[in-house]
């Protein structure tokens, strides 16, 4: 329980977060003890007290210094009062897989403990969202459907929950997928592509110019 | 504890399962209590016990007379060797729009209690999933990729993850999704146009034919 923060081996501190969030990905935060975690990382649970203090302030140390660096990895970059709407669609989804890709427990936690009724992350996470960004852009997509450049049927405000869907939820469930079809490959090239393809062609208007970047194509001839 | 099942007043059996679900989708089925679905249903907990004898019971009645008829009614109707595959897809999401309007506690009981690693009806709801069905619609997707007719981006296998994504998650997190943009709104026909505008679209290739029925939209020239 000691309150020495200023301690000498920051890697270790750093290597137990990293455990307690892939367990806490893996089982969820319910059921995972210090005990659990301590056993993960080859240290007693005083150890974990000594970094953490409580499990509350373990569960702010995986917001504040794990996800939420991961939010603005992926929204940092937008330019929505600049960027064409598929370009900067196409920038969000490819830093969606860029951060996913180095944090592999990213889907998992985001749907057991963010998105779902209860998740223990949810409030802590909240205060991480950056709306003002997801306004801005929305903001874009309806400039971007006035224009003519994208699909008239898209619902701006709609358009941010759909690429979150899309890129997180195979990935969140990739285990259930690969038992409902053994055949199904979750490997994040093949994921990337069909999600950017179909979300490029299909946020495509009929007034759409050439595509934005290499990865997308345009069927409008 | 009774086990009397040709018992007089089968509405009652059915009024109590509809409130256990609903509690269920709400609270997740861990958090709910015999006691607290009786109260809510005005009942007795020894009412409940009547009907259902035991817990185990009660999920396999919220499965096998609430989750499989569902799952049947999107996919019973899918002929994935007859069918085009635009319009094959589109039949599923209509369905599944109209078994969501029907069912407003689906998509969160979905995501909470059987996509969410532990949940408590995932096994159970398993049995149910039509997996020959998903497999013949797969090909079905590949095959129209293989004609031009389909995006040929798109990965076959992950179609009908994609589709799921998109109509049930907004729907399972309408709640926090409010929360970030208060101007959002989930009303069934806006996203029911988003999401089938957007796969739509998305999903069309080069040698896509003129739109397979009303609600769709291509922008091939």
């Amino acid at each position: 329980m000691g309150r020495r923060r200023s301690a000498p081996n920051f890697d270790a501190r750093e290597h137990l977060l990293d455990v307690a969030i892939a367990l806490f990905a893996e089982r969820g935060i319910a059921n995972t003890t210090v005990a659990q975690i301590a056993n993960a990382s080859g240290v007693t649970s005083a150890m974990v007290h000594y970094w953490f203090q409580t499990r509350e302030k373990l569960l702010d140390a995986v917001v504040d210094e794990r996800l939420a660096p991961a939010f603005g990895e992926i929204w940092a970059p937008v330019d929505a009062d600049h960027d064409k709407p598929l370009a900067l669609t196409q920038g969000i989804v490819q830093r969606m897989f860029d951060v996913t890709g180095k944090m592999p427990w990213l889907p998992s936690l985001w749907l057991r403990e963010i998105i779902n009724e209860g998740g223990l992350l949810r409030e802590r996470a909240f205060r991480y969202i950056p709306v003002q960004k997801i306004a801005a852009f929305a903001q874009n997509i309806a400039r971007g459907r006035a224009s003519g450049e994208l699909n008239a049927e898209l619902e701006p405000l709609l358009v941010f929950n759909s690429v979150l869907a899309l890129v997180m939820l195979p990935q969140a469930t990739a285990k259930i997928w690969q038992r409902v079809n053994p055949g199904t490959s979750f490997d994040r090239a093949t994921l990337e592509r069909h999600v950017t393809g179909l979300l490029m062609n299909g946020m495509s208007g009929s007034a759409a110019p050439v595509a934005p970047t290499r990865r997308t194509r345009r069927k409008t001839s």
